[in-house]
């Protein structure tokens, strides 16, 4: 097996998980990828953590079966709940966005008041915390996490600075805003079309993009393993459902044109361990 | 096979179709039903008719492994893209959600005018507007469809009298408003929780609830095939994944307490027609 010919295998409940690939072939402009949205499940962020590793497993099963060289879990909720299994089963580097996010939320806060926003399964799962305490290394955080289930419907709309969206957001982010947070952890791939709401109503927070710091993660890796992706086609994606919106959101969401998806099944695929 | 003994299927693809159950348990007080809701691929709204399809016909083939009489399939996006198939591959009665509410709407409009509210699946596919014009029976209908995608993850945060509710549904009204509609047809299990919010946006306009609109096709083919369930345990919930918000939220949609319910996966079930 030649690594060089292999790509990077990327896959998230759905499309938001591109906000993540973005940043990847941004930073690895040598690497070819693999990406799989379970489109037809879409989406985990309300589903228990049973469920999410379920589908997490097909997801990377799916993704070896590609050839991968690497598996990166552009979703915050399998990140969440499935990346331990996954880094046991899985024979290749598996990258989440949790940790990534976790270390650049704890290296760059001031103040130590650190917000978390994310899907109700991520912030019910605690993962984020965890992390973010392993990485400030003793020094005292406070983190208050807040689920945000409705920002995902609202990005999938297109209603990214919509009334009803400020509306909303203000209601969501009152909390961090009243701790006093100087740094924010956008805890899910569909956060980052937000960006510019987000930064009018926390004026002088830093925003930590889950999926831009895996994406440095995931390089830094590629380059210290010396693990290559051939230069052939750049990206193939595939989908588990081909409703017709999800087409023109991808590309907002990849900042790139997005050849034709592949649909395909994940029932037929063999999931880990079984 | 003894029809006395069996239950009434019910299938949706999350807890909104208990709205309509509810009504079927109110209006057939001595039958016994099965209920199934696909909460791991939650929601179908979102989905291509072809997921759609497959998905319902897996429900089905679940509820028929339970011996039942009739199935109701309780959710108007599998009501709009696999009624017809269903139809053609159960042996047992099936009733959707769409019939009933066109005709219903049909029957209730006095200017002839009226408006439709759905996923954008159940939307999309037109399936309202054929129904509609069946049931006026040559008489002139004018139809005005809205899909409100945002509805259904906004009752799922119980945000059912919420400012950004009523921000969010003053937009999507607006078009049935400038129509005129005096009838309009809330075309999703979940709308009815929000039939305050939407009588009072509309008012003079009358709301037709598709779920109990079914309630009462189900309970007239019951009578006239004189079919009947015993009078066992009344209600046997299934759920395809068993996330922790789902049980509150379930007894606001039946409006009584729901005994725990069983989560169980379709993949090891034989899918209709395979």
């Amino acid at each position: 097996m030649n690594n060089e010919l292999q790509p990077i295998g990327v896959f998230d409940s759905g499309i938001g998980g591109l906000s993540a690939l973005r940043h990847m072939m941004d930073v690895m402009p040598d690497r070819r990828f693999v990406y799989l949205g379970d489109t037809a499940r879409v989406p985990y962020g309300n589903k228990s953590a049973d469920t999410v590793t379920t589908y997490a497993r097909q997801c990377a099963s799916f993704l070896l079966s590609h050839n991968v060289c690497m598996i990166v879990v552009a979703c915050n909720t399998a990140s969440a709940v499935a990346l331990d299994l996954l880094t046991h089963e899985v024979t290749v580097p598996v990258v989440g966005v949790i940790d990534p996010a976790a270390a650049q939320a704890a290296f760059v806060t001031k103040n130590g008041r650190i917000g978390v926003i994310g899907t109700r399964a991520t912030i019910g799962s605690g993962a984020y915390e965890v992390a973010i305490v392993r990485h400030a290394a003793g020094r005292n955080v406070q983190i208050t996490s807040q689920p945000c289930p409705l920002f995902v419907p609202l990005v999938e709309e297109g209603w990214l600075d919509h009334p009803a969206t400020e509306l909303i957001a203000r209601e969501y982010l009152r909390p961090l805003q009243d701790a006093g947070v100087d740094t924010l952890v956008l805890g899910c791939t569909h956060y980052p079309l937000l960006k510019p709401l987000l930064a009018r109503l926390m004026p002088g927070v830093t925003l930590v993009d889950s999926g831009e710091c895996a994406a440095h993660t995931a390089c830094s890796l590629m380059t210290s393993s010396s693990i290559q992706s051939d230069l052939g086609e750049r990206l193939t994606v595939y989908l588990t459902d081909g409703a017709p919106q999800f087409r023109p959101m991808a590309e907002v969401f990849l900042g790139r044109t997005v050849a034709t998806p592949s649909i395909v099944s994940l029932d037929t695929h063999t999931t880990l361990g079984t």
